[in-house]
């Protein structure tokens, strides 16, 4: 099967990206796969294949490759002699801002490019952490309780110890503090806010038991990877999260039973129908004396979580399978036609 | 100032699109304005200002005016000898989809190209009828009973009758329904699921007081139209509405307490902070004993309801005025540094 990985983008999470694609070289491997890179100022490369590696994009070297732009159905290759247009279905694997904000979703539905990735609606409410929480309340989906802080309100807080303080739309923990007491609550609201203007609390909940699964839907049934029981330091840092978009090998199931385990895929299920076709994602849950509240929907998780899957490749081949070409709407023209001719003219 | 009109796009509402924006020329016309039509295939034309008249869609000259393409910054006007890149502040005038659900507004900030307009998240919660009811069940706004349905459910309705059925994500009346007892509802819900997949039933209240009001944001504080009573039939179907958008005469203020305008504007402010910055949006109420409901949320309204406004021109150049340049990302490649490090390569 033929693939075009498109990952870089504008985004704090560029690098992990990079990481994912060159996880992916490997795991797909029985693809024939083609890689398409964006760079900060939002150019498109065509990397060479052999080039994928990390020092390509950090000496900037990526330069030197052939430059690409969009164009309807694909991505055009320009040369003096030629032009070459690349068809492929696209994996969007830009995590962050431009990949997971709905950026690069509509840019290509624009463009007629077909994708495997969150669509739109789907980016808006997994990208921005108050919009997961609006999808939950009103699906009837348990969460954490939460307060949402603007950069220019202060707010008396009402949870109550420890808290912990999240950009609203960052992943990869960046920008995110556990505060133990109310004295350390300045320092960690300044450090979310450098990067977002929108900030979450939560009641944080120490020891709390964390399981992640991932799923698509085919067939209109939802495939289930094995459900996993992260390992976890008090939370993710960046560079442990970095890493962790490396992962390629298989990893345990988690020792639940088979009852919680289907709560955390029915909560799944609820979550994803009718939102996220199309897309591979993981959630992260929390369970709290046996009740499955939703953390985290990672739309575009690191290295696509080949790594809960038995046969990934199976899992993009399906994927790719359903993607429906955008409905093309014919525009009329019915009334101004019948205005014009009752005016006569 | 320079203002650059986009209207069109592949929409059910192209029509009206072009409708507003030949409005738009006579209202603004202190303005030094551009227009850039997108047709149903996304291809962009510069369109000479004189010849803004409707048959230069429907008749298909368009084709005959420069073409322009998207370059980061602007619409690029390439021709044998030169190169001329307009980069206006764009007014984004596509209605219905395109324009309504997010794909311009995330295509025009991938090409840092400055518009009036909903954002991408903005027109997530406006499009989609279904994301309206979330975001106002999430900020205590009431709305009328609802039930969703999927083209693929059949289900009891638990709603009394009448009911009022829509298509989830267009605008304009097209596809609505009111059905007045069970024998016509599958009538009414096949034709709403010729146009979505998504249909949203509501009660339909007969005879129920309607008011709109528009606004936008400038300087932290929303600035108010007047208050409508929209003249109304049982409910606008596609002919009248489109008559409406071609609207440039003022209107008079509704006859309403003081009180009632004061509830109708904080449930404005409610939808509009944190959400729909950089738009001027109109929102369409009803008032059921004494009680504000917000029935719809027009992100991009018919000729920007210039009609309701003093100074439709000031409004324009207000919202322009305070446009935010996309935030530039620096992407940074420390981990990948010091991990190549580590390795000692």
């Amino acid at each position: 099967m033929r693939l075009t990985i498109l990952f870089g983008g504008a985004s704090f999470e560029h690098e992990i990206s990079v990481v994912s694609a060159i996880t992916l070289k490997e795991k797909l491997s029985s693809f024939e796969l083609s890689f398409i890179f964006c760079d900060e100022k939002h150019n498109f490369y065509l990397i060479n294949p052999l080039k994928m590696k990390a020092t390509t994009f950090s000496h900037g070297d990526y330069k030197k490759m052939p430059q690409l732009v969009l164009t309807r159905g694909g991505f055009l290759q320009k040369s003096l002699m030629s032009k070459k247009k690349h068809t492929n279905v696209v994996l969007n694997l830009i995590h962050g801002a431009d990949g997971e904000d709905g950026t690069i979703a509509s840019v290509l539905d624009f463009f007629c490019i077909k994708y495997i990735g969150p669509r739109n609606d789907a980016c808006t409410f997994s990208y921005d952490k108050r919009y997961t929480k609006y999808l939950c309340e009103s699906k009837g989906i348990k969460t954490v309780n939460y307060e949402v802080l603007s950069s220019n309100e202060h707010k008396n807080m009402t949870l109550d110890y420890p808290l912990i303080v999240k950009p609203a739309t960052l992943g990869s923990s960046i920008g995110v503090s556990i505060v133990k007491e109310e004295s350390q609550l300045d320092y960690a609201l300044d450090s979310a806010f450098e990067y977002d203007n929108n900030v979450l609390v939560e009641n944080f909940i120490e020891g709390v038991k964390e399981y992640n699964l991932a799923g698509y839907m085919f067939n209109d049934e939802i495939y289930f990877s094995i459900v996993e029981e992260p390992q976890k330091e008090e939370f993710l840092d960046f560079e442990k999260k970095y890493m962790d978009f490396s992962r390629s090998e298989s990893v345990l199931k988690a020792d639940i039973s088979d009852e919680l385990t289907v709560k955390l895929k029915a909560t799944f299920e609820k979550v994803y129908r009718e939102l996220f076709e199309g897309a591979l994602i993981r959630c992260d849950f929390f369970v709290v004396n046996g009740e499955v509240l939703l953390n985290e929907i990672n739309p575009i998780p690191g290295s696509m979580a080949n790594y809960l899957f038995k046969d990934f490749s199976k899992c993009i081949e399906n994927i790719s399978s359903e993607l429906k070409t955008p409905k093309s709407i014919k525009v009329s023209y019915d009334y101004i036609h019948s205005i014009s001719k009752a005016k006569g003219k």
